[in-house]
């Protein structure tokens, strides 16, 4: 997707060491324009798939899981990192190793809102190792729904998330795809 | 606003105490074309007051602030509770006490994303005693920026919220303002 594509090269920051900055844009300040039109994107890519929920996990997963379930014109639920009070005793649980937070953290639905016969679209802001992702699915099989498709706006193709999702045989979109991150470099593949 | 405070009545749960559980259309599972026009309706109301940037905190804050920056066409800050690795060792940071949480958390906004000159309007889920945006509203005074608006979805106003902030002399709007909390009932106000 141009737009976005164009916005990492002009104001993506890569810090070293994997890491790409885009907290202008999508994950501290969020040019909600753009994430809208990520959202459509990600909807028209996803239209025939038919899912009837779309599964993110909080914090960064919310903006674009909005973005693309308001154009499906289906709910969003995005996983708690910690349990609110608000949420029942018995919940589904998955761990995840979280690379910028260097340590594992908890991904937590409530029942209420996950069950058998759902249709899951997984979206987050990145796809890396997809090890966030991967406890999603976890969480969505434990409560016997099917995924469907998983989408991202920005994936990182040096990090091994497709090939470890691929196995789940669902559809795979990814916006803008980070071939290679050399020195202060951002190279974006071809596609 | 009509579609809110229906959903309120059909689906929130009073469950003691003063807490109102909204985690089916709101907080953990959302209604993605509610949420919308929601921020929509936010934006109407702030129409005048020309904004330059929407504030929020993380996590609930998110869905309503990025459909209220949507609809006005400027982008949304999001104040982290925790640093990223992607922030710069200086910050804007503020202690707010949490009633869900029971515990104080910090808030904290990139210099980078806010400064003087900017025009903030704070979004939030809830305006309960307003310990959150009074902490919003001192992290955009220290970066030198100017509040200009208020906003909430759902506004309780045994908790003293709205009393707090009047003294800012700016617009307060919440969609749905919920008078009372007995027993298991809500009670909304009749605006």
């Amino acid at each position: 997707m141009d737009a976005l594509k164009q916005r990492i090269l002009k104001d993506g920051k890569n810090l070293g060491g994997g890491i790409l900055k885009v907290d202008g844009f999508i994950n501290h300040q969020v040019d909600t324009g753009l994430i809208f039109a990520c959202g459509q994107e990600l909807a028209r890519r996803f239209a025939s798939i038919k899912a009837t929920k779309v599964l993110t996990a909080e914090i960064s997963g919310i903006g674009p899981a909005l973005a693309t379930g308001y154009h499906l014109g289906i709910p969003v639920v995005y996983a708690r990192k910690s349990k609110p009070i608000t949420m029942p005793d018995d919940v589904f649980l998955t761990l995840a190793p979280s690379h910028t937070k260097g340590r594992t953290v908890e991904l937590i639905v409530s029942p209420e809102y996950l069950s058998g016969g759902e249709r899951v679209l997984i979206i987050d802001d990145f796809l890396a190792s997809g090890a966030t992702i991967l406890g999603l699915v976890r969480l969505a099989q434990t409560a016997g729904a099917k995924i469907v498709g998983i989408g991202a706006l920005v994936e990182k193709c040096f990090e091994g998330g497709r090939r470890a999702l691929e196995p789940l045989g669902v559809p795979i979109e990814a916006l803008a795809r980070v071939e290679k991150m050399d020195g202060q470099q951002i190279t974006l593949a071809a596609d």
